[in-house]
């Protein structure tokens, strides 16, 4: 009889639907975790659709999962059952090369890279360089899913004041902005950027705002530049040339969360010299960078993927600290199709998180 | 009578032809160089053709400039007349801005910008936010000629052990391929890369080689792959793909010399998780950068433009120190519109060196 249900395509042309299927046992250093809730992120739509074309179908998305520990593997110490936990896009990592060695996971260069909450690893067999699969698992089932089986040391804990819904983007959305925050030193009193104001961008503003920077939030979208005063930044629109002009090299720190192919020079032409424009949202080839306006600024362009497992956990408390996190709308799964219809619309600012309960209605 | 000669280009189209003009006398604080040896540098070829949209005509190029001093205002301390000396692509800044105060005139955010050697201020009157032009002059005459005129701030010494001829293109090629290795903490011991085999390729290598680094040297062109080892370094031709693949995430820092529009994804391709690939060749739009590449090892792509006054003087001593210096020919004045030509043809690995004293052969 299988042991979890979920929903998945089983076709880059196909919507989501319900799937029963095995979930492993957890192995002596795994856990089980009933799942709770999960987010939505805009990549699970690039990889249900195949836009990056590496799905391994059936493709059950989910990377933003919350849920309480269920069974334990012999000898796990970290977590206990009941415990409230949560596992973002990595679910295991080689452990033996030099970033994982360095506590970088999320940029592991061993033969499979990381194992990815769903789809497999990042380096599927046909690509490592031995043509073997070391995690043994070609596909693995995210957590838009009754139970997830994961690493203990690749899951997080949910701190006390973070409700559960609320608590799941952060696990993708929210180290994935926090981290390269971190890594080129956002501080307080900085002017930091953040570009596009859907998912990523909310958070983004919201730990920049908390980090203590004076934030400015550029959007395309008319209707959001009044909303980002909501969360106590300042919003611009993007196409507003002469608001833009009045900018130009002010900026100690821009956060690019655009997910798709994008010019990125409007918004380097606002830093000031020495500083980093950086890329999360679009994984893939931005328009044309044009040296002359980076050279002349000594300006630099960099991308950054999620962040590490220790990061991870330092974004959820740091939340939980401060008190902010996602808008989140909560649906039932049945929804899914309909949500993701609504992120390509681009005028979601909230991000929506799947309710797991709902499961049950399709029983 | 005209006190100084010179060649100089009257149209985008037109070749370099001897003129004869005035050169204001020194100011209290500026010494007079008697020119004896001036660096061509590709882009002096750029500026001539106008291909930057920004030259002022007639056009006197030469930022690479060595010669001694003919006389010396009232107040000048640093350099008496007699000296070896050196003017780079700078002959002021305005000495008040973030980055002047800094000592990093090469990013002047002053409203004119830096003073160029040649063709006037970085930003001209029409372009600067006051309409104003603080320097005085719009147009200036480079080392193409018998003088110049230069405040003692912006004056090199060329260290003994230096040869005038050699040392000339250090102070354009030398310090736009130091500063970034310098800024980017290139070390004895890191593998560096360096894009292209012109005269800022040769210096960049040589540089990094006597900074101790393990250098590869990547051209198009397949007889200057074996020209590498002539300086010490390993050549690689950048389209065979088998050894690119093989050099994959295996640099510290590249930096690309190369003079136009390229792509740079071939080579951010061969960094190091973390590392940077510098620009400092083509002052124009790029190629689009893939940020799939770029994110998934946490990769910087950024520019530079050419290096402080005080790096300037830093990359002569070192070149004296380690005893290294660009390949030159030495020209007379007269064969340097076809000396353009051999640069435009990609071919040329050494610096061609304007001898001055050539000037005497037109009168």
């Amino acid at each position: 009889m299988p042991t979890a249900t979920g929903y998945a395509a089983q076709h880059s042309f196909s919507r989501l639907k319900p799937i029963s299927f095995e979930r492993d046992d957890p192995k002596a250093n795994e856990v089980e975790i009933e799942v709770l809730f999960c987010g939505i992120c805009h990549s699970d739509i690039h990889q249900v659709k195949n836009e990056w074309g590496n799905t391994v179908y059936p493709c059950m998305p989910g990377h933003e999962v919350v849920g309480r520990v269920s069974r334990a593997g012999a000898s796990v110490t970290r977590h206990k059952i009941g415990d409230l936990v949560g596992v973002g896009c990595m679910i295991d990592s080689c452990r033996h090369c030099e970033p994982c060695s360095s506590h970088e996971e999320n940029y592991c260069e061993g033969p499979n890279s990381w194992l990815a909450t769903y789809n497999g690893p990042m380096v599927p067999k046909a690509k490592s360089p031995d043509g073997k699969n070391s995690y043994g698992r070609d596909n693995t089932y995210g957590g838009y899913s009754s139970s997830v089986v994961v690493a203990e040391d690749f899951v997080l804990k949910i701190p006390a004041g973070l409700s559960p819904d609320v608590a799941a983007p952060i696990l993708c959305a929210g180290v994935t902005t926090y981290s390269p925050m971190k890594h080129w030193g956002v501080k307080s009193g900085d002017k930091v950027g953040i570009v596009g104001f859907g998912g990523l961008g909310d958070m983004a503003a919201k730990l920049a705002r908390a980090m203590g920077a004076d934030v400015t939030l550029f959007t395309s979208t008319k209707e959001k530049v009044s909303e980002a005063t909501k969360i106590g930044v300042t919003g611009v629109l993007s196409s507003d040339k002469d608001a833009m002009k009045k900018l130009a090299g002010s900026f100690d720190f821009i956060l690019s969360t655009v997910p798709e192919k994008h010019d990125v020079m409007p918004f380097v032409e606002l830093l000031k010299r020495d500083k980093t424009l950086v890329v999360v949202g679009a994984l893939e080839p931005l328009a044309p960078v044009n040296n002359q306006e980076v050279a002349f600024h000594r300006k630099s362009v960099a991308g950054s993927l999620i962040g590490n497992i220790a990061d991870t956990q330092e974004v959820l408390d740091f939340c939980a600290e401060h008190k902010i996190g996602p808008d989140v709308q909560v649906i039932p799964i049945q929804e899914v199709n309909h949500a993701y219809k609504e992120v390509l619309k681009g005028d979601v600012r909230f991000r929506y998180v799947i309710d797991l309960a709902s499961l049950k209605l399709d029983e």
